[in-house]
């Protein structure tokens, strides 16, 4: 069997603890890795028979991102309220913009336009929770994203659930519609344990375990949240899940900002995993979330960007270098978070976290083939004595040349393939004018 | 007079409060910006008699950035020595390789690959610290880059300056060539009251008072620096400096993380300007500076990014944004360091504490023509509701298309036109190599 796509000459960083081929071919046939070596071992016959050939010389070749949590239809809100405190940028502008925008349309163009965003900075897989979930998805699956995409169930009247009592029956369409497709994992996003009753979030699960679908939910983002639920319930949002019986390995906690040690134990204990999201916290001084013990501890963290309305780039690499920077600053130690975690948490560490360890997150034959072109031929990527470090702490987006999700090239030289970027951006500023004159 | 450079149809944010043209034009001519409008207000004949015209289409076009506290010549160091004790990081890994490798031919290609690296990331002016500063000066000034240059001052042995007791002879020299240079600005820069004896310092901000130049000095960088000020001195850096009668408005406070209310009050009562490195700070978890309670009291405050063996790159957008998301989450209050206070430190702020805000920081006819146009037409910075969020929260270096220094187009559509970047980069690695086969 010929290969459909031979990347020679490249820098590869595989993902599997430090491996590093100088230079190295990664062959890739039928949307999977098929072969990773030295060039020295590959024969001019290989690469004659590839059906395409990319000279990666000068560059780095590795494991696509993963951006474990993001909503991102919510590009269309970009800065549209920063600076605010977080009740008043909620309530009195995203909130209102969100009942007023959201509909099927807006959340195609959006997710769109975020696809497009992500693709150009490396990322290759996006976890989405938001309304109209369906429309996420065929939006992610047009660009050739691989995604999980959760729908979201929260005890309010929602874009396009007016009836809350129902709010179960959006989620339980998008399982059955999309379940088994090769790109797009479809799953539950409960927004939290302050906006979802206990049975909302038990019947969440409830459906969850019955299809074999992640749950996830937004948890302990802020003091207020745990006071709130110690009111409510005399438990915080941590425990309170717990009681609930709903944390296990395929539940996702997204921030888990505000947690103690024991409950750190008790995540590691049900196997949950976490989602960070830096920039999100700090840019809403919801606080810092004690990732360096968490890990410690053994609890699974991915990085998500959250939505663009919060953080406001869709930028991997920056979120890993916030991450980095800010756990040093807080925990007075530099050692924290070094460059390698860092990295692995963006690759692999957001793959375990959405349950797709055995198809991605690194690179190795046999698993898909979701891979990035990084150019260091940059003057703020030169010089480097480690490719770690000049990932967390002097990359950007834009140093990604090309991207490769399943086997299947979407950027080439900073070109997308996959969505038509003049219109989208055309569609979603035309949404843009809406919301302006409202707002 | 023709207009030397003439740039159309371009969102103008001229920087003079919330000043913007939806679609305007800024003619240069000597150097100077010579006039800003509306395009309606522009004539034909002004256009077809400029020498070259820009079509800033879809582009912003604003105020260069200042980069306020940067150590050109460390790029060299970019990533040797990352996620370690800051004792380590400096006594282990960055004086030795000082010791090792910082020569004039060193400092001469390393600075100008920051050069490259800043006028690719949209910045116009900086000011520099480090020793053999002549070659700094020559590099920055080949590349076209306004500059305040200031010579390494410190009471051991240094790079080009072997007997300390004659460490004032080299700015002295360097201040008697430089001074007057239409771009470069020489000046004196004290590494810190805890390297500097309070001769040294006293007698390097009388040769300042004598030229007429700019001080600058490490200040009140880590808790241990204030420690071990107060066992020597019996008092604070902040303090020790004042029983110098060394501050007034030509002395620049580096860092300034850890001060009270009172020594802020003092600051201000001087009239000393400060500079924060934020990245800096939180990658050697120096601590955080209290920059909104300095902005409060009066205190100029400028950007910087500090050296790259610290942060690890010099993109001022990205400090922008760590800048303000760091101090929402330390203050625990989203609105502060709003992006319209960032961007302003970011430009006017680093000029005023440079003591160059009579010729840049803003655009108006008059002023040295500085500037950047910054593509618009990127899915990150789609859809935006206000520039300054859109500059601070989500745009990057690689956003800006072109640089104008001091009326001089720089860089073209990202094409650098004053730098040889293969040749800088292939100079700079073979130093790389040597420094990787030392450490």
């Amino acid at each position: 069997m010929d290969n459909d796509l031979l990347i020679i000459n490249g820098i590869v960083k595989t993902g599997i603890g430090d491996e590093e081929l100088s230079s190295g071919y990664v062959a890739v046939a039928s949307g999977l890795i098929r072969g990773i070596g030295e060039m020295s071992e590959l024969s001019d016959s290989v690469i004659e028979s590839a059906s395409k050939v990319i000279d990666a010389t000068g560059c780095l070749v590795m494991p696509g991102l993963v951006n474990a949590h993001n909503h991102c239809a919510m590009t269309l809100f970009r800065g549209l309220a920063d600076d605010l405190p977080l009740l008043s940028w909620l309530q009195e502008h995203i909130f209102p913009a969100e009942a007023a925008f959201v509909c099927p349309d807006m959340v195609y163009w959006c997710s769109r336009l975020a696809a497009a965003e992500m693709i150009m900075s490396g990322t290759t897989t996006v976890a989405d929770g938001y309304f109209f979930e369906e429309q996420a998805a065929r939006a992610l699956k047009e660009a050739g994203m691989r995604a999980v995409v959760a729908q979201g169930v929260i005890d309010f009247p929602a874009p396009g659930v007016p009836d809350p009592s129902a709010n179960l029956q959006p989620p339980a369409a998008l399982i059955k519609t999309w379940q088994g497709d090769p790109l797009i994992s479809p799953a539950i996003f409960c927004h939290s344990a302050y906006t979802c009753s206990p049975e909302t979030i038990q019947g969440a699960k409830q459906l969850a375990r019955e299809t074999g679908v992640r749950l996830f939910i937004h948890l302990a983002e802020t003091s207020w949240e745990v006071e709130e639920l110690r009111r409510r319930h005399g438990l915080t949002p941590l425990r309170h899940l717990h009681r609930l019986g709903v944390l296990d390995e395929a539940t996702v906690c997204v921030h888990s900002v505000w947690l103690d040690l024991a409950e750190i134990e008790l995540l590691n204990e049900c196997g949950a995993g976490v989602v960070t999201c830096p920039e999100s916290n700090m840019k809403l001084a919801s606080g810092a979330s004690p990732v360096a013990r968490m890990l410690t501890a053994g609890v699974p963290v991915g990085l998500g960007t959250d939505g663009s309305a919060s953080n406001n780039d869709l930028d991997l690499f920056g979120e890993m270098r916030s991450a980095a920077l800010l756990h040093k600053l807080i925990g007075q130690d530099p050692t924290l978070l070094p460059a390698s975690v860092m990295v692995r948490m963006a690759t692999a560490g957001g793959a375990r976290v959405l349950g797709l360890q055995e198809d991605i997150g690194e690179l190795l034959p046999g698993k898909k083939a979701d891979l990035i072109i990084v150019d260091l031929q940059k003057p703020h990527l030169t010089p480097y004595y480690d490719l770690d470090s000049l990932l967390t702490y002097a990359a950007v987006g834009s140093d990604v040349k090309s991207t490769i999700i399943d086997g299947v090239l979407v950027m080439e030289e900073r070109r997308l393939l996959t969505i038509d970027l003049e219109e989208t951006m055309r569609q979603v500023r035309s949404l843009a004018s809406q919301v302006r004159k409202a707002f």
